[in-house]
């Protein structure tokens, strides 16, 4: 029996690429231990469910709702799993939770574990080789919360600083032009030969990855299934694989 | 039985930050079917010792001779796991295996896979908050293999970009003042009371994080066992967490 207040958690839990045996054991307890999963449906079906467990499943685009459902119920004693895809910490739900508890302070109250995750860059990187075996960066391409501006200066600098890239939500139908930007401006920054990796769905049915360079990359290889790695001056192919050397090249 | 060549294969795989409970199921299959464990002996001694298992734990700094013994044990035919701690694709064992199959190309036969696990500087974001929940960089400020005014440079665009960015290997006995360096620079390019977080050992019973401002860190905060993370231009605290908002600031 647990009462109003006193037993209420929110656990915010990486549930990695989509391939069920990349979940850890310790977000698999947090989502036994739970009473209500909150998330992004596809996320949510992810869950098996089972009696005394509600899912909530909520459409894309909802993120501060979603933290808020979590936060109320918690306060009501419920044991609350928000799941994200991948790394929670990586452009997902665990940075949303905060604004929201920021926006209403009685919520630092709660009790909060974030649970990491295989985050997609860290999947797609392993398939490929280790092309980000190096210094690297992780971007995210949406707009949504972003000037695209922005996203250029950071490109800029990650290309000057040679640093390998890897790229979250590339492309989606709402804002299908901006990675032509993208792949324009990296064309400014690097040779065209450099190494380019598109990796779609990553350890689900659908995986599908292609090993390219700058000069053959089109943005129609990208959707929102895809994370898109673009490798340093020194990540080369060996075989069929591509890997970055722990070694540096001169700036 | 296993015949020379016919069912060997190296895995180089993640053993996460510390914690058992964050190996990746497919990390434990692995394990279970491997003849031979190759690793730097802390990462080796978190594998249970079992009939028909060889432990082979070798000393630091020796990545191309452990990659080597490797891939020629599985020429014999064994089934080799190369542990990481992390992940093997971040400043780790996958991108010394490839340089090794580039050197001795028969290698290239090999059945090589890569399996991914939580890296140090996801699992201590999220102890943290959310201090990499915008756009981030990893910089190995190790200098074995990396001139450090290839470190400055990179460290300047980074913080010019204004990404978080999480230090690995940020300190050693064997160059105590590095980080000093590091923090010099970070100074010239950041604001006094941009946010940093040390995270020692996180998972393990030897855990400890201190968050910190740049203008009162110091480089004995940080030791080989430590992950740094410097929040960007918006990163900031609420209550006991460090988190940075979706939103970008502009540039």
């Amino acid at each position: 029996m647990s009462g109003p207040g006193m037993t209420g958690w929110v656990t915010v839990a990486g549930l990695g690429p989509g391939d069920e045996d990349m979940v850890t054991p310790q977000v698999r307890a947090a989502l036994a231990e739970a009473t209500d999963v909150v998330g992004y449906i596809p996320y949510v079906a992810r869950v098996a469910p089972r009696p005394g467990l509600t899912l909530h499943a909520s459409d894309n685009r909802v993120e501060m709702d979603r933290a808020n459902t979590a936060l109320a119920m918690a306060a009501t004693g419920r044991r609350v799993v928000i799941v994200s895809s991948g790394d929670p910490g990586v452009f997902a739900m665990a940075a949303a939770l905060f604004e929201a508890v920021e926006i209403t302070p009685q919520y630092l109250h709660t009790d909060i574990r974030i649970l990491p995750g295989i985050t997609a860059m860290l999947a797609a990187a392993a398939r490929a080789g280790a092309p980000l075996g190096h210094d690297f960066c992780a971007i995210n391409l949406s707009d949504n919360l972003k000037p695209l501006d922005v996203v250029e200066h950071r490109l800029r600098h990650a290309a000057r600083g040679d640093f390998a890239m890897a790229f979250y939500n590339p492309r989606s139908a709402s804002r299908p032009h901006q990675f032509d930007r993208v792949l324009a401006v990296l064309r400014e920054e690097c040779e065209p030969a450099r190494l380019m990796i598109f990796a779609r769905a990553v350890s689900t049915p659908d995986e599908a990855l292609r090993v390219t360079t700058l000069a053959e990359a089109r943005a129609e290889m990208a959707d929102m299934r895809t994370v898109v790695i673009v490798g340093n001056k020194a990540t080369r192919r060996v075989g069929n694989w591509v890997y970055t050397p722990r070694s540096a090249v001169a700036p």
